[in-house]
């Protein structure tokens, strides 16, 4: 874990390793997995399946027998956790709820925007060897409270056919319709496309991995789709108020995702960055995933020195982290200073983790810079606006020659003739 | 202009063509630009510009001078009717602005959202032989009153190396911080990664021909774009109120576009839809551009015959209308009927015309069936919201063991550690 001066850790920022642009083989491989998945539906989904997750199924759909099953394998703890969990993430994304709305202006004129759920979404989780219950309700939830009718949940089978349970039981809990053993790009092209047992859907929110990821660039503009995601980062601000050893235990909860975690730690003090350097690998050894989180800390880890707080909100800005915890003696002011940022978790008491999975925020955020154009998955993710406009007569034969004017100087006669076909009909 | 049964319609709406899932050669062309530009900067614009334009320029900025030239050469109409259009554009997307919130919850926890503008947006304004100060104001305003605090706008140079005087003069109405002379994929390239003499953006929003949309696919994620805009289309639901002759005008002026324009008209009464036939055939032959209207007109014009407002909504909730013009006695009830469309415009006094310059609501819409999951152009598109979370030592005691609890079940024991040594330490 480098310490660097902030106009060190600048010039990294503003030159980044280069940007992969394209990747032939990973397009060829998925761009055929579409292809197939448009062509021969369900019997490419039974067959990517056996291939990649080493399964022949019988079914996609998952049965209403497994989820009773998957009801029996989980611990009472666990469900009255994610109980709790629910009900933060309602809580909180209910307060995101946008109504349609309208204004009348002089003369019959009403303008608004009317909203309207998406009428289908799919959610993707990942599979494999992990289970990840918490982004079932993170994903699922906000689409329920913007009123969508059908949510369509893929997610790959793990090698005995089935499902995890605790990922079943969030599907239930978080009002998933459907669930279907799919993963990789071949779930992703069934979601944008529709199959015979799946039916297409309009957005495609969720994390996966490489595959994943791509795919949904490619069926990007056919369908919505959430983000693409990149590897997490967590980004601390600490002055000489901040607990080192909770700032390095939170440190390293970003680092043990993967070996591309980012974990970085803004100070203004070098005492303060050096306790933190040396508690981050102290406690290091001590956690499970510790070979994960060692390389994540070694290869991107960074204590960043600024020398005063606009320097390191500069900093902090220009990374645009997906976390941002500001363990800082006055935390809301600091707050003001941040203008990117997917999540801002405030003082001593507020870890990242907990925002992981229960205090209600989305924990689906803008990563790797991202936070600098976009926002956490809200209900805004899964509604759409339509505009409207009602004029009246006179309203119209009022604006009839401004409107002439400028469609005629574009050069779009037609556009003009629509408005004076209604005003020489008055003469 | 087809008249067909809405039985059928649907069945061609169901079964679109092949959508063309790779373009290897424009991919091609369009990544190398890209990456020319990544490499070259400036001088890969230039000589781009010079290659694709046909014109040598000396500087890519547009100067002051050539500002002041431009209010010399327009009218004095076509100034008012521009004032005019952008005070409704203000006022109507002044009630988009989003406030940032928060909620005092139970125990010391507080929880909201920060609304902040993206800092710098980049707007691509087509040129060539037309222009279009309509879109430049529609791009650049929801953005100058997201509180956006740089807009560079790009457009290519005419053959005279100048710019469009009407755009230049609506990017000054509208308050456009810098205008540079490039187009093509080699601006959205400059707008996405930067050169010497302009600066990154985060957002790039504006249509473009196939190198433009292309481009903002291959950069989108890098940069957040506004959509991938396909050609227009216009959906008119008239019954017997219906005028069918304002009908008609106001098929032909989208369908005088481009030849992939589609203006479809639905009725359910078959004699309503003779009449509209008939009308439309008459007055195109009176268009200035009546060969590409006709075109559009023959390809993909339809008259679709419904049995009644039930099925007619289907039909319109299928298609997702860019435009939707809704010609019946009570177009506020039938809007209730309608959840999918870019814009419904309500009456016979209410033509999309007027949507297109002067109402207030925005013309960038989403095309191609994309209504189903997209929203017009708004102040939305320009701000991003970070998540806040602050939780006092007591709130997070409670909360402790139910997130340990999934933490530990997905098997991120750093998620875990890092919330129970705050609760360790206060044994």
């Amino acid at each position: 874990m480098k310490i660097i001066s902030a106009a060190d850790y600048r010039e990294e920022l503003l030159n980044p390793k280069a940007v992969e642009e394209r990747n032939e083989k990973l397009d060829e491989s998925v761009l055929s997995i579409i292809a197939e998945v448009r062509k021969n539906g369900d019997k490419a989904l039974f067959s990517y399946t056996e291939q990649f997750d080493k399964v022949k199924l019988q079914s996609l759909l998952v049965s209403e027998a497994e989820f009773a099953e998957a009801r029996g394998l989980v611990s009472k703890e666990f469900l009255t956790a994610m109980e709790q969990a629910k009900e933060n993430i309602t809580s909180f994304h209910s307060e995101q709820k946008e109504r349609s709305w309208f204004v009348n202006k002089e003369n019959g004129v009403l303008l608004g925007q009317k909203v309207t759920p998406l009428e289908r979404v799919g959610i993707y989780v990942p599979g494999g060897k992990a289970a990840y219950p918490s982004t079932v309700l993170m994903d699922a939830l906000p689409a329920k409270i913007a009123g969508v009718p059908s949510i369509t949940m893929t997610t790959p089978p793990q090698q005995n056919g089935k499902v995890n349970p605790h990922v079943l039981v969030a599907a239930e809990l978080a009002g998933v319709d459907k669930v279907y053993k799919i993963g990789g790009a071949q779930a992703i092209a069934a979601l944008a496309y529709g199959t015979e047992t799946i039916e297409k859907v309009y957005k495609i929110v969720g994390p996966g991995n490489a595959f994943v990821a791509r795919a949904k660039k490619w069926v990007y503009g056919d369908v919505a789709i959430d983000m693409i995601a990149g590897p997490s980062e967590i980004c601390v601000v600490a002055d000489d108020t901040c607990n080192t050893s909770y700032a390095a235990a939170d440190l390293l909860s970003q680092a043990e995702h993967d070996e591309q975690a980012s974990a970085i730690c803004v100070v203004m003090n070098e005492q303060i960055g050096q306790e933190i350097q040396a508690e981050t690998l102290k406690q290091l050894k001590q956690l499970e995933r510790s070979e994960i989180a060692g390389k994540s800390i070694a290869d991107n880890g960074r204590i960043v020195i600024a020398s005063d707080f606009e320097e390191a909100y500069e900093i902090v800005n220009l990374l645009a982290p997906e976390h941002l915890q500001l363990m800082v003696a006055n935390p809301m002011e600091a707050m003001n200073r941040v203008h990117n940022a997917g999540a801002i978790f405030l003082g001593n008491y507020s870890p990242e983790p907990l925002g992981d999975y229960f205090a209600g925020p989305n924990h689906t955020l803008p990563t790797n810079g991202t936070a600098a154009f976009a926002s956490p998955l809200g209900v805004y993710d899964f509604i759409k606006k339509s505009s409207i406009i009602s004029y009246s007569r006179d309203a119209l034969l009022q604006a009839a020659d401004s409107i002439a004017t400028i469609a005629n100087m574009e050069g779009l006669t037609a556009h003009a003739k629509s408005i004076t076909i209604r005003k020489d009909d008055t003469k």
